[in-house]
Order: C-alpha cells, then structure tokens, then sequence
C-alpha cells in the first residue's frame, strides 16, 4: 500500500539544505498561484467521454414499454422493481434475483432508508428498532472511508467509531473485539472493493469475519456492504469473497444488507440503485417504503436492463480504457515526485475511483488548503473520517477520473509541490 | 355536488315491493357473479392510451444532454435541479422559478420528507422541530380525501382530525376554531383543485382563509399543498386561487408547501415532481435532503422540460380526450341508475381523476364487498379517511381512468346494482 523507499530522505537534511529547498519550492508556488489555474480533484464523478458510453439509453426502448412479465413500465405498480433489473442487480452484487429489490436513480436513498427504519421502524420487527432500547446506539466506520456513509450516522444522531481500513480490509481483530464489548454497537459501513478512498479489496478472510460478526454482536447488528465498485476494475481484477454465500452459510443473512448502483456505469446520478437483503428484511423494508412512494422509475429500470445485458464486461472495459492513463499519471507523479523524499504514502489501487494519499501528520489541511490556493480543489481534508475529523490530519484523497489527463498531470505536480512545501516548512520548524 | 331528484323514492316503497326488487336485483347479481368478470377501478392510474401521449419523450435528447446553463445532465450535482425543470414546475405551481426545486419521479417522497423533516429536524430552525415540544402533534385532514397522505401521517405517527370538505374546499369554519383552540395542530392537507376524490375546486375565499391559517394556528404550522392536478381538466377548466401570492400577502409565505407532479402528465411513476416554497424553507429542505441522495435523475428533468416547453396545453387536451367518454359514463350510469331512487349522492368534477359516490350509511364497505364477488375491484371502503375508517361507512371512489369504456360500463353497471341491492336489504331488515 505505501511507498517508502526514500524515507527520512527529507528529513535527514540539514536546516540549510531545507531553507535552500523551501525557498525554490515557495518561487514555484508563487508562480502557479499567479496562473490562476482552477482545476477539480474533489469528487468521484466519471468524465464527459465514459459517460458518453451510455447515451444510446436515451432512447433505447424503441417504443417497447413492456418487461419479460408483461407490465407497462410507463403506469404505476411494482414497489420492488421489474423482472430484468433485478436480475441485473442480481449480476452485480452476486446474489439470487429474489432477494433483490430495484430502486431509484440512488443507492445512497437507499441505505440511508435502510438506517433510518433500523433505527426509528425496525428493519426486523416493530421491537427491533434501535432507538427501542433508549440508549445511543453506535456504529463502526473503517477509516479512511467514504464521506456520505458517515454523514448519513450524523444526520441520524449515530455515534461513530472510527477503526483502521488495512490492506485487506478493516482491522478485524479490533472490530471482534469492539462488537463484543460493546452491544450498542449496531454495525458496520464496509466498500469491500476497491474501497473508497484507499482502492483496497477485503480479503477472503475479512469477508469470512465479516460475514460471522453478527454472531458476536448485539441484537439486530447490520452489515452495510457498500459493493459501489464491484465490477469497476481499470488495471486488474480482484476476486472478492461472496459475503451473501458465507453470511447464509453462517446463519447471519438477516444482519446483511447489499447495495449497488450504476452512477458509475451508465450516467452519474440517472442510473439505477440496488439492495440486496434476506427476503423477509427486504419485504419488510418495503413495507416501511410504501409510505414514502409508489414505486421507481420504472422506464429508467428498462432502459438499465436493456442496454447492459450481456455488454456490462465490454462496457466496464471502455470505462477502464478511458481512466487508465489517469490514475497512471497520479501514480507516476507520486512516484516521481514523493518518493526520494520519503514524506508521504499512497495507495495503487487495482480499480475504483480513487487513490489514497498520507502526508505527514498534520499537513493534510494545510496542503489541501495551499493547493486551493494554487488552483486545485481537492476533497476537503478529514472528510475520509467521520465528523470530517481526521485525528492525524494526514489524510488526502484523490480523484482523478473527472478532469482531462493534462489537468490531472497540472493537479498532481501542484499537489506534489504543496506536499513537499508543506512538509519543508514543518521540518524546518522542528529544527528551528 | 350532490343528485337528490328522487329522494326517497326507493325508502317509500312496501316492504313487499322492496322484496319483489330484492328477487330481481339477487338473480341479476347472481347471474353476472357467474360470469366471473375481473374489471379494476381502484386506484387513479392513466390508460395506456394516455400515456402513449408521451412514448416520444424516450429517446428526445437525441444527443443533446447539455442544459440551458451549460450543466451535463449525465453527471453528478444539482441538488435542486436544472433551470428548465425549474421553470416547468413554476409553470405548473404558479411560483416564481427560484422558489422551485425539482424532485426525482415522487412527489409523494417530497411530502413526506417534508412532514418527516418538519416533525424531526425543523423546517424553520432546529428548534422548530415538531417532535421537540415532547407531546404527539396533529394533523387536518379533510374528508374525504387521499389515502397516501394519511398514511404519511400514521407512519409518522401524527394524529389526524378529519375536517369535512365541502363543495367549496375545507369547511373553513370549523377549521379556524379548531386551529385556534389547539396548538399542537400543526397543518393541513390540502388538494385544492379538482380534489381526490371529490373533484372539488377550493374557492377563492377557502383559498384566502387558508393562506390566512397559520396566522390563527400555534407555532410552525405547514399547509401542505398538493396541487397534483392543476392542469387535469377533463371538461372544462376551474380557476383556482394562486396560494403562493395570497400566503406572500399574508406574511405566512414560510408556512406553505407546494408540491405538483408529472406522473399523470406524462408516465406515471417515471415523472418528475417539484416542490414549491419560500426560499429559506427551500434551502432549510435541501440541507435535511442532502444526506439522501446527491441529486436526483437530470436526464428525466431534461426530458420533461423539453417535452412539455410550449405543448402542455395541447397534451393535456389529447389527455382530456381520451379520458372523457369514461367520466361521461360514469355520470351517466349513476344518473340513470340510481337518481331515481335516491339512495345515493355523488360528485360531478370538471377535472381530475376521481369521481365521489356516497352510498347510504353503513353499505360502503358492504357495496364494495359485493362488487368484488361480481368481479369489479374499487379502492377500499374507508380508504379516503384517516386509519381507512369512513365513520359513516358511506363514501366509495370511483377511479374511470385506467380501464377501457367499455369495461368502465361493465363495472359502473355492477356497482350500480350492488348499490341497490344492498340499499333495498338494508330497507328490508328496517322494515321487517
């Protein structure tokens, strides 16, 4: 995960050589300052030509409205979605069609849906809700992770408890023993693939952990299994352990919850979100949703279905095509530019959206804030961590997929110079 | 509203007359429950005819996903939605643009988020939170009405006080003494042009009065405003007062939610739906909503508006079209059935999707029953009042949209004759 082969170059310089360094490094900053760049780093959305891909949806249904179980999409009906969108759903996150329900153009309605009914309806029974027992429930977030997931236990007064995202997944002898400990603990965020921000897949052996947690927890503990980047390999594939199979082999399938959703297939925001869940949660989640609406889109399930059956392996290829140059880029650039300094560790990450960078504690906000000033915005330091709080404040994530590749070569060398900037001045300070 | 002709008609006949009518009503009920017809009434939902008006709306991009301000619809962001959807759903709300947002295909989702928000977060401030008072609020609903936005409030646990609506809109009298004795009422469902089921259109005094409510009303009282069919006339036209201009006189623009809704424009369930509302209420909205979801489905925002940028009027004509010969015959078979005896009273909308049919007290829930073993399936007695309990047992909706003429005929016949026979055996029992 991290590159360390110059470490403590840097730091083994002599004050003089750091101030000669700082003030080559500071001439550069000021010039770029002075270009007035504005380039984008912040969030992972897909670019003009990926999702380009995909405009042959609009108007794919030909005039043909009707599903393989002959409902008109275009009238009312069907709270859990249609036959072909399940089954798609199905394909991506690697379980039965009956135990998939088709939603709207968000996943992350979805699980904050989900959250909500655990905690104010019951996701089990009318005894089961969360907020039953009186008492402040918790819930477990690998760190660095996705900032929305966290944001959903804030808005719902849930405390979160950070625990390390490794190599293979979260630290699960810490999580096993945290769950144990402590039954107020009600679950657990995961992106068990090409995880946000850090591009890492649970190993098997994680997902296996995973999958018996719920054993060791509380009553009503939940798996949320954020499955976001399944099928969005750009350099290689990585095979993840089907945490469905083992969680109904270890008894624990009402504890689980599967999501998956096309944003990042087809068009960002107008594709088709998915949840995957033991069949009587699943109806029991609809029974809380039918208050809330009639059903989904209906047509945009069709098109979905349609326009990805027997392409989505073509389709995620183009996608890895066009991203590819970009993330080795970013890569390059950190090696380039990092590693003789031995200030910094990245993630290379296999598929996803994003690359994970450290730079030294404390630091984080303040390069993010001088690349802002030079330019680039980047995601806003500590936003991997829940209450936006990283306790290192080392923590950056990068998101090159969006811009051109010459702008995320410009965004990177800025972010490299901010890096070592930053890292010079605070070297300086400790020998000063 | 309400036919009266032959009053009494059938109660002033003999006990033997009212038994040789009985015989001859059973043999008919017998003989069409033999024939075992399957016909559907139950809930307002357009025919295939009208929504193939819009099968052109797939596929109408043709290319073009770039918005009027330069946005690509196919990616993230835009929270509130694209100025052109914006500008439709002012269009059909009767509000400036600014005071729009765009939804996703439910504007049902957008009640009740905002009745979860107003009860849960604050609408206002964070302490305007309904639920922070710590004692249960409530609701007016008048009666009848629509049975989604009662089950928002049991879902949410708000009592509902049934208010009666007359031919004018809400009966205002009792409304305004209510709300002025009870301050734990928070707000008011309203649909206040050709109402569900009535078809009533609130006059411009109830109209005014209600604007005028939360001036007379405890603190944070919402008029929740569903002007779900604000261009559905089928005969002809009914002005309706614009709320927004009379709330922004009265100074209780903050107290007032406008939703609307394209499902019975274009696709039903594949729509998009706005909500309108005083800015800082709109922003205070978003802040809750963006927690959800990232934004909601642009390309269909996108569609709609091209879609329907100078065409409303005539595709709501091509709706009216098909859907008149269906409520000419629901008229006309209750006329010609059942004026003569005047056992029942029923509504005569220039627009909408419902017609109201009051049988007499106590055989609503019997009527229904009956019609449903002769093979006519209709929304549930009691359905269109709070908790599915209609106290005088009497009210049944009449929804002629969906089915062929011919079958609207065919059930408008059977409920015609379960109406009187369940009508001459309940004289019977009074008489024997």
């Amino acid at each position: 995960m991290t590159a360390d082969e110059g470490k403590g170059a840097l730091a083994k310089r002599t004050l003089a050589q750091l101030k000669k360094l700082e003030q080559n490094l500071s001439a550069r900053f000021n010039q770029i300052q002075a270009a007035g760049l504005n380039l984008d780093l912040t969030r992972g959305k897909p670019c003009a030509e990926q999702v380009s891909l995909s405009n042959d949806m609009d108007g794919m249904l030909a005039g043909n409205f009707t599903t393989e179980n002959g409902q008109d999409v275009r009238n009312y009906g069907g709270l859990s979605g249609i036959p072909e969108a399940k089954t798609l759903g199905s394909e991506l996150m690697g379980l039965p069609a009956e135990n998939v329900m088709v939603g709207g153009n968000s996943s992350l309605s979805l699980m904050f849906q989900s959250m909500q009914f655990a905690l104010q309806k019951g996701l089990w029974d009318s005894q089961s809700a969360w907020q039953e027992s009186g008492q402040a429930i918790k819930f477990l977030c690998p760190v660095p992770g996705y900032d929305r997931h966290f944001s959903i236990c804030e808005s719902l007064n849930i405390e979160m408890i950070s625990v390390p995202l490794t190599d293979t997944g979260p630290d699960m002898d810490k999580i096993e023993s945290l769950v144990k400990a402590d039954p107020l603990i009600k679950g657990i965020w995961c992106v068990p693939k090409f995880s946000n921000p850090t591009g890492c897949t649970y190993s098997n052996d994680t997902v296996e952990r995973i999958a018996n947690l719920p054993d060791l927890a509380g009553a009503n503990f939940l798996v949320m299994w954020d499955n976001a980047y399944s099928v969005h390999s750009v350099f290689e594939n990585e095979s993840l352990a089907n945490i469905f199979d083992l969680a109904t082999n270890a008894g624990t399938l009402q504890n689980l919850l599967v999501f998956a959703s096309t944003s990042k297939i087809t068009f960002a925001g107008s594709g088709v979100g998915f949840m995957g869940a033991d069949a009587t949660v699943l109806q029991n989640f609809l029974g809380h949703l039918q208050y809330q609406t009639i059903g989904y889109d209906k047509l945009n399930q069709l098109r979905h279905a349609r326009f990805l059956k027997d392409s989505l392996v073509t389709h995620m290829q183009n996608h890895a095509r066009i991203i590819k140059p970009k993330f080795l880029a970013v890569q390059e650039a950190l090696e380039t530019g990092l590693s003789e300094d031995g200030i910094a560790t990245w993630t290379r990450p296999m598929g996803g959206y994003f690359v994970s960078l450290d730079v030294p504690e404390g630091l984080a906000e303040k390069v993010v804030g001088m690349a802002a000033e030079a330019g680039v915005i980047l995601t806003p330091a500590g936003a991997t961590y829940p209450y936006g709080k990283d306790p290192l404040d080392s923590n950056i994530r990068i998101a090159p997929t969006f811009p051109k590749l010459e702008d995320v070569e410009s965004a990177m060398d800025i972010l490299i110079l901010c890096t070592r900037l930053a890292s010079v001045q605070q070297l300086i300070l400790g020998k000063s």
